[in-house]
């Protein structure tokens, strides 16, 4: 294997005028080498769905440190939060992992919103059925396994994104918007995270409708030293 | 309160020749608004020190997103390590929050290692002799508390940053290096970071005797916009 690297960025925001995003993202260590990126949308907006998705995100990542692996953790989180609330709350849920134990990428989506996987060839969408968790028992994730392969990379999103500009009739074509960008010499995933996030918000005029979370990760041949490296920016507003 | 950001990156190397990191370090959002960085540095070098470091993360990470305060997740995680290794293992624990409930940073230290604190004024030390955790009953953490200012910078690492140079003959003048860095204008936390660790690895030979982390938090006055930003660099060897 040519030395690789992983670079995984996230850029997000809350609905607007909600002090609180109903979404959650965590990125952690996976305990047998690699990371995982958690990402959550609890029903409805604000402080009650900020509970929830965090509920999700805690119990996954709690799992997924101790071992267990991405499907199993998302099955529990799901009958978890159907026991925790009767069936009659939902989330979204997200698991992308840079796995070193297989040395491969695996997508767990228990969320409508698809997942994007762009190579230096193509753009395709990984957009079949799949219902959020905690509304029924024995939901199920999509896994898809892809061997980690420079030149790949992932986007994933909550529905903010996808809804974007709906109240004001044009919709959100993310696909022609990423090309655009990817189209550029070698983007560094902040960028197309960034990108696609001021997509969204010129659609929703300034004030998004929901709250919006994208995750892009990026496979590439290793360029420079062997320093891991993370940087967190959260504005106090 | 005038609009604020923080900012938060870490530079982390192996030892030498080592294929995994005894150092962990994880970021997560606080359930009360705000961030916590965990970092534990488990005793020796390689797996063992990794499983160690990842039991005392872990255990912190998920106190503290139950809502558990810093202080009393430290000494869970204390106890925890004691009863599990029977007073034979020890690791030492920094915990470095935003906490919005109070407006203040949070430095929570069972780590020789120093904790420095730079404002525009001046660089000081948190130094006061405290234990790491996992040896005795009862292990209780150094926590102090500032309000929440621009203008704050916060360095936190393991030993490996402050033991650099020593198998030559050189010691790691971190103050000294650190003031280098930040009459700079304006250093990104990162680059902060990241000439600790290169001056570090400079005095090591470029063959880090022990495992090197560094952590930088940055308070600022807001600048742009209200996205949230985290990128994530890891390099596959």
């Amino acid at each position: 294997m040519l030395p690789m690297e992983i670079l995984i960025s996230v850029a997000k925001i809350n609905k607007y005028a909600s002090p609180e995003s109903g979404d959650t993202v965590e990125v952690i260590e996976r305990p047998n080498g690699g990371m995982s990126v958690v990402l959550a949308d609890g029903q409805s907006s604000g402080r009650g769905a900020k509970q929830i998705s965090n509920l999700v995100v805690r119990k996954v990542i709690s799992l997924l440190s101790e071992g267990v692996r991405d499907g199993a953790a998302a099955r529990a989180a799901s009958d978890s939060l159907f026991t925790e609330r009767k069936g009659k709350v939902s989330s979204t849920l997200n698991i992308l992992s840079v796995d070193m134990q297989t040395s491969t990428l695996v997508i767990t989506r228990n969320n409508p919103a698809p997942v994007v996987i762009a190579t230096d060839e193509q753009i395709r969408l990984l957009d079949e059925d799949c219902k959020p968790i905690g509304l029924y028992r024995d939901t199920r994730p999509l896994i898809s396994e892809l061997p980690l392969e420079a030149g790949l990379t992932i986007v994933m999103f909550t529905d903010g994104l996808v809804h974007a500009g709906t109240r004001y009739g044009e919709a959100m074509d993310f696909i022609t918007c990423l090309q655009a960008i990817i189209e550029d010499e070698n983007p560094h995933p902040q960028e197309i995270a960034d990108s696609l996030l001021a997509h969204a918000l010129q659609l929703d005029e300034g004030r998004p409708v929901d709250d919006i979370s994208v995750v892009v990760l990026q496979v590439t041949s290793q360029e420079g030293d062997n320093v891991r490296r993370m940087t967190v920016r959260l504005p106090l507003a």
